[in-house]
């Protein structure tokens, strides 16, 4: 199979090493990695099975080894690829590209043992620094806004800018966190409050992924056990909760996606909540924070061992509250497993 | 005109709105802003000049929208859309999709007075900041690493984040301040050693963008008044500062951008230090850290007032030392001025 690949980590997982501006190039049994001066130092010491072919022009140096090559047919994933990037390259040369959507990420569906193992220490990780933020926000997270709560959520996943973070944290308080993808305001945090935390932390350049919701006071911990002072929110919590365990307990290889999708919102349903849980159950978790499987209601993928994922439900009551709870899991042995150490 | 446009600055350009899943379209006389619901109340509070259009499949509205207008021909940058997003729009429609590179950058290559004050404001808040990173770095800078003094970076620039930053700082110690994009190592900053910083945040969504190189003792500032221990380290600085200062003295709307950059680098050739110079003089700033017009020994582009953008020569000596200056710059009335306030 010959593919050509520009995604940054797309790259790294073909050959170890990847950066801001290189191409990769699989041409039958030869590969190249194409990068400019800047990374030619680390490019040579850590590329493996890989030439690595320095150029200030990426996309000539990559169309030149495709003349050059006695290859007729080449995959290319048409949404890493912007149309100048990809014209470049094939105007001139008189192979057939063939665009399949998803390539790599379908190549990175079912994780290796080592990519397991870098993953379950990622989100064992995340789990420690979450740990490590509740101390924080019990010290110094009264009186303070959504934007400087973030802030602090960055500095403890980070450990203080040691680490990258799989993403931007969502810090949310109370109504806020009905906003699945809540951006920070200047609501304060007090007693009592509702609070939502989503997080990840990237090791060995693999993500962790991780959602709690608590109740803010001095003894709160980022636990699954919370409780809120309204009925409402209890029963709505209880709700997510349930359908999380449940999920993760019942989740076998060789459903579909669809199936393990129902088993969190049945429950959400059943417990009157079905209209707030707007969106899918998990997604896959590897070198991106989002990748194949999708755990949604339309999706036919059938989960297999080595997958890894997260269950992630959640119910958000616009101008009122939202809840998500969020793990990591495995696919082993058939069963799914918590990602945490 | 009619064109559309997948860049998120792009987009904020033209209609004051914009997050990461939209598409702008302009056709004639009307404007249109394609997001999904989780945007559409931000989206419909900020939006100016375009009519919002709510849809889970933006490419599929945007075709939709394009096969119901009469119109012939539209522009698209092909830097700016995936291969993938395009053929979804393009694939519909008898349009004549017209590609023109940069096409948003080229628009925006002349800043407003508005775009001009805010550019300011960025540059001045900018400047404050690498005052107060001066303060953290005399207080606590010594001993720690440059992963440490990055994260320091990161939160004097940002305000412990309240605000976004232009890009990811770069804090860099003698040799590894040779490398003009130096990733953070362990080394360890002392009394004496030569520190990099190039650092910049977001005002308004606009850029500001400084670099300063100093060396570290307990009375430093971040300005260009630099003494070092080393004649040789001394002498590049002297030239890199000569070339600084000669280029925005001497800068006028009207000459091409390749004489502007023959105004630094010649001083530093003259100074022996050509072959150090690995990079070009500076680039245009605006809502993109890096636009139109580049300041390089290629470019024909020609200064007009109204332009801003960076003066940052250099000299990097392999495994000894890096120095850079770096200011905005903004030309009007033919000559440039400094944005710092």
């Amino acid at each position: 199979m010959n593919y050509m690949l520009k995604d940054e980590n797309a790259i790294y997982y073909e050959c170890g090493y990847s950066c801001d501006n290189a191409l990769y190039l699989r041409l039958g049994s030869e590969a190249f990695l194409i990068t400019d001066s800047r990374y030619m130092i680390e490019a040579q010491e850590s590329v493996r099975d890989a030439q690595v072919v320095i150029d200030s022009d990426l996309y000539g140096a990559a169309a030149k080894l495709l003349e050059k090559s006695k290859i007729k047919k080449i995959v290319f994933d048409p949404k890493e690829w912007t149309v100048a990037g990809y014209e470049k390259i094939s105007s001139h040369c008189k192979i057939a590209f063939k665009a399949v959507a998803d390539y790599s990420h379908k190549k990175r569906i079912i994780k290796s043992d080592d990519e397991l193992k870098i993953l379950a220490k990622a989100a064992k990780l995340g789990a420690k620094a979450f740990d490590k933020l509740a101390n924080v926000f019990k010290k110094e997270g009264a009186g303070k806004d959504e934007f400087h709560l973030t802030y602090m959520a960055r500095s403890a996943l980070s450990d203080f800018g040691k680490r990258e973070l799989s993403f931007n944290p969502i810090v949310a308080i109370g109504a806020n966190a009905a906003k699945p993808h809540a951006m920070p305001t200047h609501r304060i945090l007090r007693k009592d409050d509702l609070l939502l935390v989503d997080a990840g932390l990237k090791y060995k350049r693999y993500c962790s992924d991780r959602t709690r919701t608590v109740r803010f006071d001095k003894n709160f911990a980022f636990n699954t056990k919370q409780a809120f002072e309204s009925k409402k929110r209890q029963k709505a919590y209880d709700a997510v909760r349930k359908a999380h365990d449940s999920a993760i307990t019942q989740a076998r290889s060789g459903m579909k996606a669809a199936e393990v999708d129902a088993l969190a919102r049945d429950i959400i349903t059943r417990a009157g909540f079905g209209e707030y849980f707007v969106h899918s159950t998990g997604h896959g978790v590897g070198l991106d924070i989002h990748e194949m499987p999708y755990i949604s209601s339309k999706s036919d993928a059938i989960i297999e061992d080595g997958m890894v994922y997260t269950i992630e439900p959640g119910i958000y009551i616009p101008g009122k509250f939202g809840i998500r709870i969020e793990d990591m899991v495995a696919m082993v042995d058939g069963k799914a497993i918590v990602l945490e150490g």
